[in-house]
């Protein structure tokens, strides 16, 4: 059990409190799949530029399709002492594949090792989240086409501002998500490169063949210079910060979502299955998964300050401090993933109030604009069109009315420009279909939106 | 295994994915001590106000009891659809105490249940890590005293700038762990609060004695506003705060070690058992203890930033985001405890190389500022005497020698005022023994230090 | 205007890139007040103990007291050759007072001079925010008075959870800015340490008497080691944490405010004075102050970062890095103090609309709770009694009801423990005042809060 | 002076104080050319459509450019009653263009013109960035090319691990700095969009042609969704990401120039025009040109948590919260160009010591991994070689040599295979020119590394 790959020349044993603290195999297990791919391709090369045997290179790679089985089954034995998973996995090789088992670290080192591991892990749940964002995407699209004839009032500073659809609203964060979707897409370009052959920082004296155990692992290119490919944790910061923004998408949901469910507004009703209760107050349906996945912003945002100021001021080459990188990256997957599929779960849960919609598109002076638009129509400036219906507001406040429920002789009061065509220009549906500039609100536009939406996720 | 604590309302079941996903059992577990604590006091309070029967909150006590040691011998059956450890133990309190169990909940919610739990927690570890920061403290004490003689240079902007006792290098680092430790002691007060009794958030119309349960539980204070209680994390963000601002302490210290263990500096070597080996170059020694500290540095200020962002515009009062808050606290309380841990072994375990040290003090015009305070005694002012050696400096690199290798004739072309005694002035010892300004580098200055520290920390 | 109080040894010219990029000028320039208060002390000392004689520290008093005319008057030359604050005073200095000032860094550095500078000029803002804030609490205490008898529904999960008192509900702001008050007063004790004397990082040859400086500057101590004097930065971290708190407190209160502005909501009307409006939307009347206010949450909580960051990883003693500590506390200070002067402003100046207030304590099952205590007080259990009532919810709502609409006769089919005293029960007043354990919501809690506020206050 | 674009329905005046605190002049004033510009292509494109005539547009042109002249001049006056460029700019208009100026804001509203302002802001300075970013990329290969021929100590944890030539380190800097110019190009493709024409919200009833808008403005497409188009900063939190990543590769570089350029290491010299002196001691040259940038690291870092931060939870759309948008972000641009710049400026004026370098590649055991690598062609299998080798290290260590220095019989004592041919394997030549494995530091490699980086730069 006391296999270290380094004890040479070193006279005392390791302190155990050390020895716990350096070790990694808590963590780093999770990329045993990756690891055992590597050295799978390595080994192959190796045996194909004729610096192993191809019998080596078999027993090597029977060893570690053993070890995959004995880890998925659980039999697999792990010890602080081994430190982390590539001396795990080549110690218990040494029992399979015999002497084998010791040339497969030739021309490499773990600093290459570790960074090919997150690259292939990376890479398999960038792809994955991809698609995950992709059924979110779709989710949406099928959300907003289910409400396409619901109008609600859009906000800004939580204030009603003008009416919308709420397909509309809905699409808003469908351009969010596909923005995710395509910075994710963007940084794939910058993990898809092989690192090794790296060896430790300055590259190795074996005649390796990197162009092709980057082929076996279908990498398009290899990493160009040694120093930098074993100490570059870009790719992860690079990752984390779309993670962040991401979630930072999610949280602004959420808000919503959040605010929809309370008794004021009530404009939405999240399913049983998707909210929870409290253990005092039995009237209680709380939106808690939009809580959580809220709360779970600080904690993708949390990890990215972590890796920035992990990497800050750090020399060239490998340091031991890299070692705390696979923290924040693994719980950044789980946490988006997780985030993502509850997501794609509870959009179909929401059931809409529709009356409650309207009536906000109605109530508050939110055809104020529309009112200023069409004395524009009839020639008035638009700052002197502001104005007026400015006072128009404050009148009709004081009498409790809306713009619409005043008589065109008290209109007549602000300006003469109103007549009685005004009215129609202040229904919702009027407010709505008139927003006929590209991107605006109108039915059609929303229809062209998802169409397009719908084409482009096929 | 289906209990809810508010599943009354609801038809349908919750969802598994969301099951999973806001469940906290993972995490909040570990309060399980504090739990059970605060239960106990709990019923032992309101059997005190005849709320419950003396035989019920024995029941209670007994129960709670059996549960802890069923935790702590590892038979205790965890389910994600208990949701957390407060359902958890509730739910097999009944099984131990039936209808009195039933009865524990009355005059509380989990918002101030587990407000209280926290508390417990943070209280205990902050405790703790005090009481580790004075054994750290002894520690840098008993190396300071150990290397009393040894003078090694004093760096600004990692230049060799004036020699300095290698005691007053470490004792400044006391400065730093010991303002940590105020900094948290200062931080229980605001962790010392009672909260028990707010309920969910109103406040409870039972006739609880809070006062009784604080005295209990061992609190100074009960707290005054039950909105407040129920939706306060601040006592989670100043303990992450201050051990950010430790951690950093940390980082500065492990750079300098590991500048330190460096070939070209070659001012210490850390022992075996606080250092590990490359798997590819078997002449390493590396400061692995050092950087992986220093590397996390980065993951406790990340979980700063996930606290902060998390509480960012929630409003009050309770909000299932909170939940979030665990995570991040328990982090960095194990972090904080396992970087003071390996430090406090580590520092006996660095030796000294007081040769090379020395050598530090004498080479690269370390000097000079002395010069220029001894044209100063003779009468120069000092802008004057420090262009002067400006000068002299110069003149002294480009013969590439030191200032105290020129010869008086030569010294003399830059100023009258230089005389034989100068060069008794440009010895190391000379240099630190007349750095007598208090809290200067003088071996008295240091030696007062190092007693004040020893009588402070005993 | 090229005089640099370093260039003795430098053949070559800073390039003027150079000069400007490391001029920190612009910024440091806010601390002239405090640069020339602390070279008042140090003169005076030096000539308490005959350093420099008393003509020369007249000389320099008078020197530098004409210097803070100029720069008060506007007529003060600035330079980014001259680097800094510092040598712009110093380099002015020697047209007033001569040969005397050259005398005027006898003993000092930079490096401790711009930590007594930072530390003054801390001090005095951290005092002056104190000072804002007890006024914020006043404020916010005469708005709980003044609405003592306001009723409205606590929320958890932005859900009604329960009624509560509007002044209960304010009270909680006057916990959490009390609490940020008190850690600035617990800051200040390490704001509070005098560094001069610490020279460039290894103290000074000179017989200054520290303690006599700090006397005149009315700090209680000297820092006790001349490294880690230069090289702290802990007391800015911990105010730039102690504000990122505070400004989290106000990022919720805006939250509150905004939500509480919109038309669903409705509780409040912030005056026209502390609202704006929209450039295109006539009938907008924006929560603008609330909005920015949390907007400039970030920015506080970048500046924590921007420090912590700067910090990881500086080795002893001073680096240049360090220069970069001024931006993010300034800022922080100026934007600290210019929320609280707001929001001190603003908070007379909400109007609340008593009836929406009422009517949100009246509607959506909001004593659903105090249904299930009156069953326990009953005897029944409380868990037995949250899930009678759960089902008693759902029956109402689906006849779209509020259980105090329901008949006993319904009442009784979920439980024959109802009876017609329930009705009394569930009344706002009735769960308002029942709430009396200690820190609830009964008004006489609640005045005796507002009664210990005031006499603190005093 | 008091044109306020929204009071109509406001009584009261705004206080003095919000008008200062919500007033965005100070910052937004670096917007103008950005407004102008917009502006002139916005009424152009209206009178296309015959919204508003083409004299009115022309006046419109006319008196923007007068403007755009004040401005630059420094004639125009600001004033915080105006908020904010956009109603300083129209506001002058009036003054010009009469009722055509009143016209202008036809179909738009600052919520679309603040994100068209950002968005061409962004756009210039990001290329220019990327200009930046190619003269820093040829300097570093310049510097490259320069060294191709100096040998130096590779270090992993700071320990000197194997040769490597100083071209080859150089170059790793050259990869980070290309993946910063990649992914700012690819962040491009996302502030590359027009959302004119998206007005406050919902989109327009004005048959604006956006298309053309975006013509004149050589936006390749226009934003799909008004409602986010509005409330998006994903494309400055993105830039401000790829601008953190770039400060952390800048603090990396730093943190060595700074390490080599201490007296241990003196492996550089950074020429005087770069460095700068200390007030108290002569002997000084500092390099903090390096220490600043790595200080301002910290400072870009900030602002990516204050833009997130700052994002979070924020409901749809426009939110004044927003306006914070803009200091960090500009602050970011400014402080990235000041220090690519000042780094362009300043690798040419680095001196190497070359003896010092080579040096490094011959003391310390550098050539460990080269004896295993030998005894590996001998046929010894690699983990078997590595114990052997540091057993002889721990020898040598023993004796005070290196393992060139010993016997060739001692050598044996530790393994047969080695022989007399050993000792060409360990120059430090032979070490760097068998590193021949693709990526690797031999001469052949780094040569070929380089000719295709000045491919790629022309």
């Amino acid at each position: 059990m006391s296999y270290k790959p380094w004890d040479g020349r070193f006279a005392e044993k390791t302190d155990e409190l050390v020895e716990a603290f350096t070790s990694s195999i808590d963590v780093d297990r999770h990329l045993y799949k990756y690891d055992i791919e590597g050295s799978i391709a390595h080994s192959k090369m190796m045996a194909n530029q004729n610096i192993i045997s191809d019998d080596e290179a078999k027993a090597i790679e029977d060893g570690l399709l053993k070890i995959k089985n004995e880890i998925e089954e659980g039999s697999f034995q792990y010890s602080d002492s081994l430190e982390d998973i590539h001396m795990h996995i080549e110690s218990r090789l040494v029992h399979y594949a015999g002497d084998a088992a010791k040339k497969l670290h030739t021309g490499r080192s773990r600093n290459d090792q570790v960074a090919l591991d997150v690259r292939l892990y990376l890479r398999s749940e960038t792809k994955a989240i991809i698609k995950q964002l992709q059924d979110l995407l779709k989710v949406i699209v099928t959300f907003a086409k289910n409400n396409i004839d619901v109008p609600v009032a859009g906000y800004t500073h939580l204030q009603r501002a003008q009416p919308v659809l709420l397909a509309h609203h809905m699409m808003a964060y469908y351009e969010m998500f596909k923005r995710d979707m395509e910075r994710l897409e963007d940084s794939l370009k910058r993990v898809d490169v092989m690192p090794l052959g790296s060896a430790a920082l300055a590259g190795t004296t074996y005649d390796l063949d990197r162009e092709y155990t980057a082929k076996l692992l279908d990498f398009p290119e290899v990493s160009k210079n040694s120093m930098d490919s074993v100490s570059d944790r870009d790719f992860i910061v690079e990752f984390i910060s779309a993670a962040s923004l991401c979630m930072v998408h999610f949280s602004r949901i959420s808000e919503e979502l959040i605010i929809w469910s309370s008794s004021e507004f009530n404009f939405i009703e999240i399913s049983d299955g998707f909210t929870t209760g409290s253990s005092i107050m039995p009237q209680k349906k709380n939106p808690d998964v939009a809580e959580i996945v809220r709360g779970k912003t600080g904690r993708v945002v949390g990890n990215l300050m972590a890796i920035i100021t992990l990497m800050k001021s750090l020399p060239l080459a490998y340091n031991r401090d890299m070692q705390e990188d696979k923290t924040p990256l693994f719980d950044t997957v789980d946490t988006l993933k997780a985030s993502i599929a509850v997501y794609t779960g509870m959009i179909p849960n929401i059931s809409v109030n529709k009356e409650k919609m309207f009536e906000s598109t109605t109530v508050g002076f939110i055809n104020a604009t529309d009112m200023a638009d069409y004395l524009v129509t009839k020639g008035m400036p638009f700052r002197e069109a502001h104005s007026v219906v400015g006072k128009t507001v404050s009148y009709a406040l004081s009498k409790e009315k809306e713009i619409h429920d005043l008589t065109i002789g008290e209109l007549k009061e602000f300006t003469d420009l109103a007549d009685n065509d005004l009215f129609d220009f202040l229904t919702t549906e009027s407010m709505i279909e008139r927003r006929i500039s590209r991107g605006g609100t109108s039915s059609s536009n929303v229809k062209a939106a998802i169409d397009e939406a719908e084409k482009f996720l096929e």
